[in-house]
């Protein structure tokens, strides 16, 4: 099966490289970011202006090579690439929590960017809190490890 | 800019048609699907058991025509595709939270299933509280509405 999809748009961030893009969002939180969609999806973007909070479905256009199980830059230990967010992935696909702050016809202002510039936006979806909080959901192995701030280089 | 993606698994559910299967999984949380993770992807999952909940991203392979705005299920209020998780959306991203009960290799047992039998895989990530928790996120157009069961033929 070949699938086959084109952006609907691209985000604007303040990042141009790796090294300045928070690892996410939520710490964060005051980058600002714009997501522009293109204008024949624009009706579709009807009510999103009633979240607070969106989903933003993108393509890790600029990400390396697959690698199944490595370290992570939260953690020296290895961990599988489905057990973390880490942009080196099959299928490419990013995925970020942010705050809209406005809309402005076909651009979406949004808090708590994490995502490089000009990075193509596949979809939207609304952050619905009485389908996506789940109260019972622990950290995994992030659990025991600390925010630390992302080393100079290292993807 | 053409995007191309291949499967990564297969999703198995108790759900062959539309009218039965549930619009989100927290109104069914036992509901009980199996993710198929193909054998040449299974080193990434390693430590996925460590989590409690994931997201699934899929292909909405059976959808209908792309319509960007109409009724949903919920409401007899049109919105926009991007301000809701309606299948008949571009790119045919579909995203789902789960409760992972167990792996038994490359199989992943979950709780809170919402999609169609055989549906294709295309991502698993992590569901992190600390990071996916938006505590001030609010409901949008979907807070005044009622869950009402979904009326058979509607897709």
């Amino acid at each position: 099966m070949d699938i086959r999809m084109q952006p609907i748009g691209v985000i604007h961030s303040p990042f141009a490289t790796k090294d300045e893009c928070p690892i996410q969002g939520v710490y964060s939180p005051e980058s600002r970011g714009r997501v522009e969609v293109f204008s024949e999806h624009e009706a579709g973007l009807q009510d999103i202006e009633t979240f607070s909070h969106i989903y933003l479905l993108y393509l890790f256009d600029r990400a390396g090579k697959i690698e199944y199980v490595r370290k992570k830059l939260l953690d020296d230990a290895a961990h599988g690439i489905y057990a973390s967010r880490h942009p080196c992935r099959p299928n490419s696909i990013g995925m970020s929590i942010v705050e809209l702050k406005a809309r402005q016809g076909n651009i979406l202002v949004v808090d708590g960017i994490d995502v490089l510039d000009q990075t193509p936006l596949l979809d939207i979806k609304p952050y619905i809190p009485r389908h996506d909080h789940m109260n019972s959901a622990c950290e995994g192995w992030i659990a025991n490890v600390e925010f630390r701030p992302k080393p100079p280089g290292r993807e």
